[in-house]
């Protein structure tokens, strides 16, 4: 019983107000799988060059993460190196270098066809609905996108969220995807795409969940210092990803429990906020499932009332 | 047994993508009034000119305000006019004619001063000092300030809100009022500076109160259409305001409720959603507290989890 998780494995170089790193460990899967594997076993279907770190493979397998899906081929790993601006409101891509990743084209280990939970990172939609396909009835798909397939692969991209259960995507991508610059309305003509659950992340602001009959929202955590934002969206996806694989969760299911996708959200912001609060991956090397349920309560004592 | 608000009387011009009004009832004491006088009796200090309409008169009696301390003097009333973006985010201001505002010294009719609650709304902070100075001691006094008095009247800035229980502010006034660009460290600096209680408003963001011993967050109301957000934080203020005047709340008190608190916050943001939904105060027109009491329970089903 496992979450596959597919998306790109990289090497990034961060710099941030608060310091740089030349080459660490990052790109979405890396990302989604570490934050998910707190909450469930998570199976990978990445791609990486003969560059890609003993270490690296030792740090993920120690997270419980099954690397069969990893594939290994000549050339070097995916990089890419970026800087923040000063607030960390905006950040400037220095260099994308898609080495391995331009090639990919994600083939699934037999083991992996049967597993319920597939959560499809940022890749070509073609891709993604390739992976899809791949799968035997898993209980729920999910998955996210980006600004580029939105405006240049609109056509792929259409019918590949068509068959997801659940989009993820953040709030100018929402109103680029819709058209609408309402949330609301954006959210609504979402729906009518095809997942029937949209989860719109508005990054320090927090995140919304929509469905035709379910309205969920929560402000997002208050850090005394972002380190690092990098990656704190796929954290998002692999916390909410990963507490609903945990539950058993089935999308699919006419009784949706709609108490259980509200705690996901959270899960998923509880996530992201850890995400941001050391250089790329790092925080995973420390964190533990206690800190995680701590900060879940903090969440809830600072929310209700 | 009343909540005494000062600030500015005007008519305003306003113009945003859904339409245009010349001139309509407006200024912060008016949206501060109105909103908060759904939950307790409110008295007015404030100045109009010979211009003010009888009907404005009349809708604020209707609404259980009473106008003893709005002096009419010789003149024109406060006019503003201004224009606002496409996506309503930013706004133009095209006139700005103080008239009889120019030379508003408020002077406390003897009914007032022994009234429990006092909210200051944004005038010059000496104004503000000396209000507080005329009335004997309120059981909280809360106000409101703007960057203008932020930048270039500190210096009487500072003392006056050292006097405040409660301090109102949006979120780039506490940057600049602060010198923190993280929220967090803003509220605790201004903490530093006298009220005890700080609340951050961040528009369709939602808002945070802290103190220090708590924190609370609600993310914004989702309205179907902003039609004009004119005044949306001034009935934040009323809101707040009138509902803990409503439940007797005393800030001053060690053993304070931080459930009451926080509730506030919510029926705060109740209010300014609803301000957003009509021009100027129209909405005040037709409103009831069963709406509010019935957004207030929507505000509970959507961020419990």
């Amino acid at each position: 019983m496992s979450l596959v998780v597919v998306g790109s494995v990289a090497y990034d170089g961060i710099e941030t107000p608060h310091g740089k790193v030349e080459r660490a460990l990052g790109g979405a899967c890396t990302y989604i799988s570490l934050s998910a594997s707190y909450f469930t076993p998570v199976s990978v279907v990445a791609v990486v060059g003969e560059d890609f770190d003993a270490g690296d493979y030792q740090f993920l397998r120690s997270r419980n993460i099954d690397l069969e899906g990893l594939e290994q081929v000549p050339g070097k790993t995916f990089f890419w190196s970026g800087v923040y601006s000063e607030d960390m409101n905006d950040r400037t891509t220095l260099r994308t270098d898609l080495n391995v990743f331009a090639g990919f084209d994600p083939k699934l280990p037999a083991d992996y066809l049967d597993q319920p939970y597939l959560f499809l990172g940022n890749i070509q939609p073609a891709l993604q609905k390739s992976v899809r396909s791949q799968m035997n009835s898993p209980r729920f798909t999910g998955g996210d996108t980006m600004n580029f397939w939105i405006n240049d692969f609109r056509d792929e991209l259409l019918p590949t969220i068509r068959e997801w259960d659940f989009l993820l995507i953040n709030d100018s991508e929402a109103r680029l995807l819709s058209g609408e610059s309402n949330l609301k309305h954006a959210a609504l003509r979402i729906l009518d795409m095809g997942p029937k659950t949209v989860i719109i992340k508005r990054g320090e602001y927090g995140a919304m969940l929509f469905r035709r009959d379910q309205y969920f929202a929560v402000p997002g955590y208050l850090l005394d210092e972002v380190f690092d934002p990098t990656g704190a969206g796929d954290c998002f996806a692999g916390g909410f990803t990963g507490y609903l694989a945990e539950c058993g969760f089935d999308l699919a299911d006419r009784h949706i429990d709609h108490r259980t996708l509200s705690r996901a959200v959270i899960y998923g912001s509880v996530m992201g906020s850890f995400c941001c609060e050391k250089f790329g991956i790092d925080r995973f090397r420390t964190l533990t499932r206690s800190e995680i349920d701590a900060r879940y309560r903090e969440f809830k004592s600072f929310t209700e009332f």
